[in-house]
């Protein structure tokens, strides 16, 4: 049986998947304060015993997704929210301490496989998963697979420069996609309403789709439920600055799965 | 046999390429005022007709690209060089002129496919493909094969906003790359020197490695005869705005192929 598990930067959220794309049992846990690396493998380690000892018989195995920069074999370079993970190898430590396979990706990649298999991008073989929160994060699936690239973490798509004299981004760079059309990035601006947000947003968008070709796109994370407020605007934005043959075959959706997303995602990954 | 054909902005290049990739023959012819899709169909047609006289028992294919936006099927929707091409479906009608099987494609994917084949790509799966010129052509090569995405021109990375609120482009949209790192962006906005461009090719060459998490890169076009005017600067650039552990995996080659690379392309595809 699959655990798939979903690391976010306030809670951990864990279920129990069967093949089916079913969520048997769910687990929300707030992470607080201890996020060093040997703290939260100690979180999953003692959650995940108690899961087992309701089903001591199955064979466990579990995916894990992980905001931030991860790296082929599971390891973690950065997360905004641990920072004190640093070239972390989560899937290896975890691995060993309950001793069960354990596979991590980045959380936006679960949240796009997630969508890909029980959501918004059933019957779509390509998409651009974009997700709108405190940053935003993306994936990319093609042929219904995550594309990785070559160093492992593709779809870093909120570091995408929109206004390259803008204002300084964390990751050192100046006016990333982030700065502007995230739930951070207005928060600084001091916006508030959403016009800046989505004029970005539609910017960002038509850039997305003029070089991958790709034209179709999930929107999801946390801001999905506001979409009313600036997604109009975003797409008249969009519209804007693409072909019209390309235009005309933008189709976008919501993303369905909501906090589920990621640990379907996860638990797909390893299925 | 087979013929490549690159059809540019000034010249014709037409070559005889054989499945080692050798040139066989070449053909450079200007174009000229007469730009309809009848009066180059004409051109390609009575160009061919000679070749084929001093080989009359080949069996003829031909691989074809052209400048613009080409989608599935040999159609050009729109071409910078010939503005009076609009959805012509130039495989189709060359095909039925001349009897032998046309497959048509952008020049940007010809020249990437050459390269891979012949050229800087040699031993690379995976890599970006930008060519530097009147504008800013582009290709994604993934294991091996052009990367189309669902409207068939994947690769417009030209058309990626770098300055949101930046001068028009004639695509309507406002900043797109192409306003600032190409020859017509330089001239258009008084550059003298290459300080603007190299800084603007830096942003966009980071924005398409976050994105696609693909890090090697070739550099080919007519500017690139130029490039330690403006590569070194504008690799300082895109390492400010990329992850440390990104940027380890850069490569960038220039291309190898000059004016043969869209041949051999063109003749690749259909090999």
């Amino acid at each position: 049986m699959t655990i798939g598990i979903d690391l976010g930067g306030t809670h951990l959220r864990m279920g129990v998947v069967d093949r089916q794309g079913k969520i048997l049992a769910r687990r929300k846990i707030v992470v607080g304060g201890l996020r060093t690396p040997k703290s939260i493998v100690q979180l999953i380690s003692s959650n995940f015993s108690e899961i087992k000892s309701h089903r001591p018989r199955v064979r466990w195995r579990i995916g894990l997704g992980v905001a931030g920069i991860v790296g082929e074999g599971g390891i973690v370079y950065s997360s905004p929210h641990y920072p004190q993970w640093r070239n972390f190898k989560v899937a290896q430590k975890l691995s060993q301490r309950i001793n069960i396979p354990v596979v991590v990706d980045n959380d936006a990649n679960m949240v796009a496989l997630g969508e890909l298999w029980q959501g918004a991008g059933q019957g779509w073989d390509s998409f651009l998963m974009i997700t709108l929160g405190t940053g935003i994060g993306g994936a990319i699936v093609i042929d219904k697979k995550v594309f990785h690239g070559d160093n492992g973490f593709a779809g870093e798509i909120g570091h995408m420069v929109v206004e390259a004299k803008g204002p300084r981004c964390a990751c050192g760079s100046r006016g990333c996609w982030e700065v502007f059309a995230s739930g951070s990035g207005m928060e600084k601006r001091g916006d508030r309403n959403f016009g800046r947000f989505a004029y970005y947003l539609g910017v960002g968008l038509a850039s997305l789709v003029n070089v991958t070709g790709i034209q179709r796109i999930i929107i999801g994370g946390g801001l999905v439920s506001k979409s009313r407020f600036y997604l109009p605007a975003a797409i008249r934005e969009m519209k804007r600055r693409t072909y019209a043959k390309t235009w005309a075959g933008v189709k976008i959706r919501l993303a369905k799965l909501g906090d589920d997303a990621g640990v379907l995602g996860a638990a797909r990954m390893i299925l």
